[in-house]
C-alpha cells in the first residue's frame, strides 16, 4: 500500500488504494520466480511486452504471499519490459498492476513452510500466460522497477527483523513459564534445572543484543535513509533470525512434546523465523557482501597491521643477530629475542 | 509386534499377531500422557483396576502414533495397576491390550509436528473413560509393565537413530545436488561457493562419526544385550538427531525457498529429526545421566589428577624458596620456577 | 587508585596516592585465594586479627596482578577480621594496606596464562605469615570490605568488557589484512575465500552487537548507578569474552602459523580474553543468577502463557467433541480440529 | 627416522640412523617457509642447486620443530632443485641431509605457541645462506621430494590425531576430577552442577565419535594404504582438533583460574591442539578438498534428487489443473494438491 501511495498515478490510487485501506481487498506481490536464483532481483525474467495499448505478461511466479486470500484482487507484478533495451541492468524491469481474475492467470497451489500452509493467507505458485492489461497499469513507467522495489524493500527488511525479535521474546516467555511452572508437574528434574536456567540467561542476552542491532539500523534509516543504512540493515537481517531460531528452539526443547505441536505457538514461530533466513536473500549472500564491504572500508587501517608484522619479524630477527650469528648447536633463550 | 511375539499368550498371539503380520490391521502404543513429565515412565498414571473378571481403564494419553490410521484396531496401553501395591516403583505398571472400538475411548485429535499432521498415520490424543476389557487382555501379568517396555525400547531407540542417519545422508545428497546443479541456474554465486563446499565436507564428517556411534551401540547390543549397552545407546540418541538437524538445515538453506516447501522432503525430514530429541526422553535427561555415570566410572583415574595438581603446586612453591625467601621487590624470573 | 581517593583517610592518601598518581610506584590487589571457590567473595578467609595497635595477617593469595612489577610497593589485602563477629556475611571482611617488603610476605611465583607470564606485570602467588601492620592501615573500618570492593568492581567489570571489545576489533583488522593481503602471497585459495569473507562479516556483526551491549550497561551505570545495572553488567560480562574469543580465533586461523606465534599479537589477545570468562566469576555463575532473575522479573507475563496453553488444549478438545464422540475408526481430519 | 630407514642409502643410514636410534642426536625437518602459503607444498622455494660435487642451499625456513634441542645435529631440508626442470609440479622438489653446524646456517629464534616456547624442543626460524653439502647428501635423488614426504606425512597425520584424542581424554579426566572433587571446596554451586555434568556427557560423546573416526582412517590405511585413505585421513584431521579444543576448553572453564596456569596441563594441551588445525594444512583447505571430492563421488545419486524435485513440482502443478484452471478468487485447499 505504501508503494501505491508513493508511486501510483491518481487513477491507480483511486482504483486500488481506497479499497485496500478500507480492508475490503488485499494485494499480493509477484516477484520471486521458481526457475531463477532470486537472491539477485536482476535475474527476474517474467516477460512484460508492450502490444498496442496493452502490456502482455508471460511468466511464472511463486512465494506470492497473500495470494491465497479470497479477498486478494490485485497482483503487483515485477518483470522485464523486453521491448525496451537498457545498458543498465537495473533499468530493465518494470512493475505492473494486474487484476487477479484476468484471463491467463492460474494459481496452481499454495506452498507450505515446513508443514504450515499459512491459510488463509497462503504463498501462491502462479503462472501468467498471455495476460493482457491496459498500458495504464504500469507504475512510474518502463524500466523503473528497481526504483520501486528498493523504496519498498529497505524498511521492509527491518520489519521482518522487528517481528522476529518479538517472536523470540515471546518464546523466552514460554520457556520461563515452563521451566518455572507453578504446578511443578513439568518442572525439569533438579539436575537439569541449571541447564534450563542457563538457556534463559543466554536467550535474554542474545535477544537484547539483537534488538539493539535492529534499533541501530532503524536509527540509521531515520537519520540518513535506507540506502545509507544498507550495512546496518544487512547486519540485523543476518543476526536476528539466527538468534531467534536458537531461542525458539530452546523453548521447544524445554516444553518437550507440547513444544512441537499445536498446543503452543512455538513450532509456528520457528517456521516463520526460519524463512527469514531465505526470503530477502539468503544469509550467505548478505555475508559475502558485508565481508567484502568491511574489507574495503577498513583497508587503510589494516595494511598498517601487516607492516607491523613485518617490522616485528625484522626486529626479532635482528635481535638474534640475523646475518651474523652462526648456529652454535644450542637453544636460543627466549630472553635474548 | 516383536513384543507380542515375545510376551503374548497363545490366545493373544492368535487374535492379534496374525492380522498384524499380514498387514490387515495396525496397532498404537498408548504410553505418553499429557499431564506428567513423561521422560520418566514411572510417572505414568493411567489407572488400570481389576474389577471381577475385567480390568477397567481410566486415563489420558497423547502422542499415540499410528492411532490416526483407519486400520488401527489395537491399543497397547501402559498404566498403573492400582489395586496391587508394590514397594518397587518399577513394579507398579502393567500393559493391557485394548480393542480400539471399545466403549469409553475417545480419539480427540491428531497432534501436529511443525505443521505436519503425519496423516494417515497420525499422533493421537486419546482419553479412556471406564474402558472395560477382559482380564485375559493383560500381557505377562500385573506389575510387569517395565519388563515389557524395556525389552521393547532398547533396540527401538537405536531404530530412531538409524533412521535419522538415513535422513541426514539423504539431505546431504540433496545439498550436493543443489550446490552442483548441472543447469547452474541455482548455483550459488562464486563467492559463496566455498561456504557451501565446506558445508558438504562438514556434513560428511559429522554423518560418518554419528553413524559409527550408532554402529558401536549396535555391536554392543548384539554382543552384550540392550541393558549392558545403555551408555552406548544414550550416546547415539543424543548425538544423532543433533547432527541430523544440522545437516538437514544446511541442505534447506542451500535450496532456499524450495528447501522449506513441499518440493523437497527436507522440511519434513527436519521435523521428524527434531522430535527425536524429545520422544525417548529429552537430550537433557540423557546428558545428566550420562554425565553422572561417566563421573562414577572414571572416579579412580581422575582423583590421581588432583593429587598431581597439589604436588605440582608444592613443587613450584618449594622451588621458589617457600617458607624462607622474603620478597625482595623484584620479579621472580620464570626460569627459577 | 580510585578506591583510595574515595575511601582512604588523609594520611593514607598522602602516603600512597601521590606516588601512585605520579607513576613512581604500583599497587596489587590481594583478593583471590587458591583454596576457596573465589566466585563468591564471602568465601575469602585470609585472617586479619587485631593485636594491640596492629593488625596481624595470615593467609594465601594468588592471581595478585601487578605483584611481579619491581615498582609494586603496595598490597591492598582483602580478608576476614575474625575478632569482630557479624551476623551479616557481607559484614565480616575488611581491607588493609600493606607495604610489600613487610616481614612475613613471600612471593612464591608468577602464574602463567596459557604460556604467558605477563612480565613484568605478573600475577603473583603470595603468602602472608604473621604479617604485622599498624591499625591505621585499615580502610574505612572493620567489616566494610564488601562496601569497598563493590564500589570498585562494578565499573571495573565494564572495563574488562570494554578492553575486550577493543581486542576483538583489533583482531578483525588483522584478519582483514591477511585475507586481503596486497602481496597475495598468503591469500587463501580462491575456493576458501568465501569462507574467510563470511568470517569477516560475522565478526563485524558480533562485535557491534557486543559493543552495544556494553554501551547499554555503561549508560545504565551512568544513569542509575552500578548496583541498578547489575543485570546489564552481567549480560556484557558473559557476551563480550565469548564473542571476542570467537573473533580472535578466526583471525588466528586466517593467519595460519603466524597467528599462533610472537609475530602477531593474536595469541596474546586470545589468552587475555580467555581469562575474562573466569576472573570476575565464571560465566556459569553469572548465567545462573541472570536466569533466576529473569524468571522472577518476567513471572507475571509468563503465567499467562500457560493459561493460554491450557485453554487452547481445551478448545481443541471441545472442537473434536470431547466427552461425546466415540472413536469411529477413521482419521479425524485436521480441518475439524 | 622411518624415512631414513626407508629411503636412505647405506652410507646415510650409517651416519645418521644409528645415533638417532640410540637417542644420542635428534633431527629437525625443515619444510615450512615464512614467505609462502605452506598449505600447498608445491609452493616451497628453498633453492637447492647442484654445483660441482656439492649442493648449495639458500632459503628461509620456520616451524622447524626440534631445532631448539641442543642434541639436534641433522636438518632434513625440502627445497627445489632448480637446475633440473620438470613439467610435473610434483617432480621439482628434493630432500637433502644437512649437518646443523654447516657454515651459512643461522637459527634466529624459537617460535612460540600461545606463549609456550616448547623448550627444549623448540620450533626454529632458520635461514640457509650458501650452505654447501656434498652431493651424496641427497635422499633418493633429485625431484623425488614429494615421494619422500608423502610416504612420511600420511600416517604422520594420523599420529597428530591420535595424540590429540589422548589430550582430550586427559582433559575430560581433569574436568571430572574438578567437578566431583572429594574435598568439595571447589565444587560448583548446586545450580551450575547440571551444566558441568552436561559438559562431561557431551565430551564423552564427542571424544568417542572422534576416536572412531581416527580408527576408521587407521583401518583404511592398514588395509588399502595411505593414498587410498586420503578421504578418511582428512576427516580425522578436521574433526579431532575441533573436538579436542572444545573438550579441553570446558575443562579449563571448570577449573577456573587453575585451569589457565601452570598448575594443570590444560592450557598447554589446548595450545598443542590448536596448532593441529594449522600444521598439516588449515582446516579450510581440507574442507574445500573434501567437499569437492564428495560432490564428485556422489554425483550420480544426487542428480536423481533434482529429477525427483522437478517431477514432484510437475505432479503438484498437474493436480491443480495446470494449463486449464483459471483462478477463481478462492483459496485452493491443500487436500486438492
Amino acid at each position: 500500500m505504501e508503494f501505491l501511495e508513493k508511486y501510483g498515478t491518481e487513477a491507480q490510487k483511486q482504483q486500488w488504494l481506497v479499497p485496500l485501506l478500507e480492508g475490503r481487498i488485499r494485494s499480493a506481490f509477484l516477484m520471486t520466480e521458481p526457475d531463477i536464483a532470486s537472491s539477485d532481483a536482476r535475474n527476474i525474467r517474467c516477460d512484460i511486452r508492450r502490444d498496442g495499448d496493452d502490456y502482455v505478461l508471460n511468466g511464472s511466479k511463486w512465494w506470492s504471499s497473500g495470494a491465497g486470500d479470497p479477498t486478494c484482487e490485485l497482483y503487483i507484478v515485477m518483470g522485464q519490459t523486453t521491448n525496451t533495451s537498457s545498458e543498465n541492468p537495473y533499468g530493465r524491469h518494470s512493475v505492473v498492476l494486474v487484476l487477479t481474475n484476468t484471463p491467463g492467470i492460474t494459481v496452481h497451489r499454495m506452498l507450505s513452510v515446513y508443514g504450515y500452509d499459512d491459510a488463509p493467507y497462503g504463498h501462491g505458485h502462479i503462472t501468467l500466460k498471455n495476460v493482457r492489461v491496459p498500458a495504464s497499469s504500469i507504475v512510474l513507467g518502463e524500466g523503473r522497477g528497481f526504483e520501486i522495489i528498493q523504496g519498498r524493500l529497505g524498511p521492509g527488511r527491518i520489519h521482518h527483523a522487528m517481528r522476529t525479535i518479538g517472536a523470540a521474546e515471546s518464546a523466552l516467555e514460554w520457556m520461563i513459564a515452563r521451566v518455572n511452572d507453578e504446578k511443578k508437574a513439568f518442572r525439569p528434574s533438579h539436575s537439569a534445572h541449571g541447564t534450563f536456567q542457563e538457556w534463559i540467561a543466554k536467550s535474554r542476552i542474545e535477544i537484547d543484543a539483537a534488538r539493539m542491532t535492529v534499533l541501530n539500523a532503524a536509527v540509521k534509516i531515520d537519520q540518513e535513509g535506507a540506502k545509507a543504512a544498507l550495512r546496518e540493515i544487512a547486519m540485523a537481517q543476518v543476526l536476528v533470525p539466527h538468534m531467534a531460531l536458537q531461542v525458539i528452539d530452546r523453548a521447544v526443547q524445554a516444553f518437550g512434546a507440547a513444544g512441537v505441536c499445536q498446543d503452543t505457538p512455538l513450532p509456528g514461530l520457528w517456521a516463520s523465523a526460519r524463512i527469514i533466513r531465505i526470503v530477502d536473500g539468503p544469509d550467505e549472500v548478505h555475508l559475502q557482501q558485508l565481508g567484502r564491504r568491511e574489507s574495503q572500508r577498513m583497508g587503510e587501517a589494516v595494511q598498517e597491521k601487516l607492516r607491523w608484522q613485518s617490522a616485528e619479524t625484522d626486529r626479532l630477527l635482528s635481535l638474534s643477530g640475523f646475518g651474523a650469528a652462526v648456529f652454535s648447536g644450542g637453544y636460543i633463550p627466549k630472553a635474548n629475542l
